[in-house]
């Protein structure tokens, strides 16, 4: 069976981390990219590689790195000036140098990342979304922000006012990804963020149009109690005028899904819609466990 | 007083220790650039950063790098197939991060070396030789190598055939050499080696003829007891063709020196030269304490 993944960061990595673990399943997951950015020179993919070090089970634990890195480098750049408060750990820095290294030497960010997929030995093959430059930007009170602005330096503190994402437009989905989406059984859009995780990607009028078309799509929510486990979805959703709960949900998927997961905690609540059938679930994913067993339950095994 | 010493690596950077102790003195320490690299998309430097430790105390325990540095990062590039050889400390990285960014953005080597100098406290002055590129090649019996590729990869270990410098011809030294070596009160060439350390600094033809109309340069012999102490000197000088012992060091600074400090072990055989004065004493210069006696012996304090 072919599944391909809509994924963000963690929530993306870890739904991805359930489906890897299905021998029966062929994933690929495609990875927004809307978060990437330039720090000291260097190629940041902070969806892309949460979602490669998940799958290799070697994710840090606050949601972006490794885990046991340490961070002398990060913590030397100091001494010159530089802001270090994105925190890069040494051997994620490895990557990172690979990446930069390689894309100043003409690879994609695309192949880069199968490169990098196969040094982790990862079965699943991961796709960054496009390999044109896509840039989530978030307006605040003070105007237009990077994502790792609002989300690091500022650690989303402000109100969202608006988002866009700069390059969308006319960004090709890299290599792969439509393939994957035409071919696949079933995609599934991972409990992201929808504004910040999954917008980037669908704003993207050839993946828009592809998951449209799809006859099997499933999101789950990023909604437990009405709330994220993690992260300012809820807030953020809510500040852009979407209405609360799932409903605000399936409202942000609105003609690309046929079905909505949602937490058991949400089923009385939960949103009755047309087009769109509505499960509820216990969809924590944390444990690796429990990821496997939704994954199993979205694919009705 | 003012002084400048011309540097390579170790040696240079022990001999301008030495002076950096004297508080009566005025330093600019002029250093090589002709080992440097691009080392996975990074600006090494390895003389410059040498230097620039050696003077903050901090230097690595075998020519290189910084003490008690670890090594996450260099090792975890295997994992992408990379040649991790060349041996980059983590701490180590911080600063070529911080140049290879900053050259990036368009500052100069020298500029960059003058805000690091600053980063470490360092009251000399340090400058590399010239802002331009400035490439020793090496020819072994399989062509022309790089210098990183006959230092670090294959450990010199190869019979160096010829030398040239890439770029020296039309290189000019960068701001500040041609100004501090007309205002310094004394010229030391430092016991570096000269055809792979000096050499590609005197290949600029301005700074060769600032030597060589300057009234005090005094060369420090990098032998004892005919050997070198660290690197492969006497055996490189040999098969280019440079007289055995001092007269070949005397002979490779032909032109540009006033005064050739040898070490007491080489008394006997010391080279008679006109136009050159010949002085022995102690040379090894390992420890600070030593460096600072011989500064001052050559300050004649």
């Amino acid at each position: 069976m072919r599944i391909v993944v809509m994924s963000g960061g963690v929530g993306g990595a870890r739904m991805a981390r359930g489906f890897g673990q299905l021998s029966e399943i062929d994933l690929t997951v495609v990875v927004n990219v809307g978060d990437d950015a330039d720090n000291h020179g260097l190629r940041i993919s902070p969806d892309l590689d949460t979602v490669v070090y998940t799958l290799a089970g070697i994710e840090g634990p606050h949601g972006w790195g490794r885990v046991e890195d340490t961070f002398a480098l990060n913590e030397e750049l100091a001494r010159f000036g530089l802001d270090n408060t994105f925190q890069l750990g040494d051997r994620d820095l490895a990557l990172k140098l690979f990446r930069t290294d390689a894309m100043a030497n003409g690879s994609t960010l695309s192949g880069v990342t199968e490169v990098v997929s196969r040094s982790f030995g990862l079965g699943a093959r991961i796709i960054p979304v496009t390999d044109d430059r896509l840039r989530t930007m978030i307006r605040i009170g003070e105007g237009w922000i990077s994502f790792q602005e609002y989300f690091v330096t500022r650690r989303f503190q402000d109100e969202v006012l608006d988002v866009r994402y700069d390059g969308a437009q006319t960004a090709p989905p890299a290599p792969g990804v439509l393939a994957a989406l035409e071919a696949a059984d079933m995609v599934v859009i991972a409990p992201s963020n929808p504004p910040l995780s999954i917008w980037p990607m669908t704003a993207i009028p050839e993946l828009r149009e592809a998951l449209a078309v799809h006859p099997s799509v499933t999101a789950v929510s990023p909604l437990i109690g009405g709330k994220t486990v993690k992260g300012p979805a809820d807030v953020v959703m809510a500040s852009l005028g979407l209405p609360e709960g799932n409903a605000g949900v399936a409202e942000a998927y609105a003609g690309l899904i046929d079905r909505l997961v949602i937490d058991l905690a949400d089923s009385d609540h939960a949103p009755s819609l047309d087009d769109i059938e509505v499960v509820a679930t216990n969809t924590l994913i944390k444990e690796p466990a429990a990821a496997a067993r939704l994954a199993r339950e979205l694919i009705g095994s």
